[in-house]
């Protein structure tokens, strides 16, 4: 599989991690800091050390894992190691792990001692085909998502289907979701690709159609002025889904699972303001239907959705600004939606 | 006074805070976010409200004020109350202070949201020749200063001498240490200029001109990699005294009053090292010798002092680099110093 290139920076899929050694001695680092968390030190590490080698040639900084460390506190902890460990401006930081890993350990990286140089390892499925890709790096802050952050670019991506094997079932499917979005706002027949395969254990290759989609619209914009809100397809809902989820259920969504609702949801909202056919429509529930399961969404959850909807950094002032599409393989930005329209797709969500 | 072009944006002397309404005006923002401390807000704000009007046109983010505001902490605080007021992406932040409230309000600005736009209008004569120019935005950890930041451009700065009218004697002497250090490293001219000038309240003409010097420096090299380091004069080991002081001293020094304490030493340093004469070396000691009061710098805190050199983020590894003189007017960079060397200079100071 070729590799990618983007923003100034390489997405690599065959023989990274060789790659990854290479850009390291090419780079002239004066150390490198791998960060991972207490479960990629323990499946993903080992086979990184296998091209690193174990015997100091890196130090090692690891967080506790999951969405409750990617928050400033678990980056002043970072910045600390780094100034513990001595780090300076060449020192390079190797972000091993998943979305958690590699958004947190971008924003350190680009705010310690004004930037140091990063590398991605997106460990999942869904940092493979999203949080890797794009340049955004970012925390959260009172349960908003990445609303602390900065645009900035790794150095390099390493892509290796190997981390990935051994995710369980609903990582899969947190992935998945994104890839799905791809071929919904884009490709059509990635689309019907993606419904016709095993979607049990997506191939690298079906990831490197992903990255390569969301790459074009992030390299076309990349601070988001325009058609790269083509990528907000699903998550202007999807995003107050999951954070209600996370503040309210005892085992919540994954990020996927909540977009998946979103995409359902705006997938109405295209119906009725966008163009998009009942038919397509109805393709799409079944779909998603299939995959995923049903999530419950109490009717009296919808002011506080709509509240978070509101925070999201997208929009700008009390409107509600929607990316839908107006047919399969093709979208439309700064679709205006009232808080009316959007307590209706969620309705038609749970009727289904 | 003539506008001075820095990387992107305007520094604006004359009616600057006419020009600022008109900016704002033209940038269609969907809020404006003025950042003060306690000071600024009594001594500053009553001037810009003339300006923008009371009746809320902006909202008031107010911090402590001091050094020790400049943290993580206070941060949060910012961005916290950015969110509770719904600043969206179209917001506008203007940091209205001096060097705490400029670098503090440009990185959270530079990090809320990945990125609001902000102007920075300096109320202190050290933030008007020094933290105002060059996109530097930071905060400090664990006594480090400014070892998290950004390197983003405000989109306007707005100069104005009212406001330094009232500073203390000492604030004053804070920014001319800067204002003399630009004479020193780029413009033998401008050095023999404010030796022969009232000092007691320099001009804004002199600020204008140690704004062009610093300007041209930084946008020939935004993001430090070479002849920026022409700045850090009198800075590797001025920061180091600056943090001690502050750590130590029950009446810190100023940055100003530290980089004067620098200055000597590493005229010293350019003396043994870099062919500064003794003749030039003597002149110097005499006019800092004049304007700032002696600092006492104990045996005993050499080693401390030397620690907080190895950590200055400009540093590589042990390696401690200083920018050193060849002549009055005329730098060099990347000169490295020996710990003897360093210690020497400290007690040539001592000697004086």
């Amino acid at each position: 599989m070729e590799t990618i290139q983007s923003n100034g920076y390489n997405i690599y899929f065959e023989d990274s991690l060789t790659q990854l050694v290479k850009f390291i001695e090419q780079g002239k680092y004066s150390r490198s800091f791998v960060l991972t968390d207490e479960n990629t030190s323990v499946h993903c590490l080992p086979l990184l050390q296998q091209y690193l080698g174990e015997d100091g040639n890196y130090d090692l900084i690891e967080i506790n894992a999951g969405e409750e460390s990617k928050n400033i506190d678990f980056c002043v902890g970072v910045w600390k190691m780094l100034i513990d460990f001595g780090a300076d401006r060449k020192a390079l930081m190797i972000n091993l792990g998943g979305g958690v890993i590699t958004d947190l350990g971008g924003f350190v990286a680009s705010t310690y001692k004004r930037g140091i140089d990063f590398v991605q390892i997106p460990t999942t499925l869904l940092s493979q085909v999203d949080a890797s890709v794009g340049g955004k790096t970012g925390v959260d802050l009172d349960s908003i998502k990445n609303i602390i952050g900065t645009f900035t670019q790794p150095k390099a991506v390493f892509m290796a289907a190997e981390f990935f094997k051994t995710l369980p079932d609903r990582q899969i499917l947190s992935g998945l979701a994104e890839m799905l979005k791809h071929g919904l706002i884009c490709d059509a027949a990635y689309w019907d690709k993606l419904k016709t395969s095993d979607l049990s254990l997506p191939s690298l290759e079906l990831v490197h159609r992903s990255v390569e989609i969301k790459n074009e619209v992030v390299t076309e914009d990349p601070h988001e002025h325009g058609i790269r809100k083509a990528l907000n397809f699903g998550h202007t809902i999807g995003h107050a889904v999951e954070t209600y989820s996370m503040l309210h259920d005892s085992d919540p969504l994954t990020h996927g699972e909540a977009i998946a609702v979103g995409m359902v949801c705006e997938a109405w909202l295209s119906n009725k303001k966008a163009g998009l056919s009942d038919a397509e429509l109805a393709e799409i529930v079944e779909v998603f239907g299939k995959l995923y399961p049903k999530h419950k969404i109490a009717d009296d959850s919808y002011p506080a959705l709509f509240t978070l909807m509101q925070k999201d950094k997208k929009n700008q002032g009390n409107k509600i600004n929607c990316t839908l599409l107006t047919r399969i393989g093709q979208f439309s930005i700064d679709n205006i939606c009232t808080e009316d329209e959007l307590c209706d797709s969620l309705r038609y969500y749970t009727t289904l």
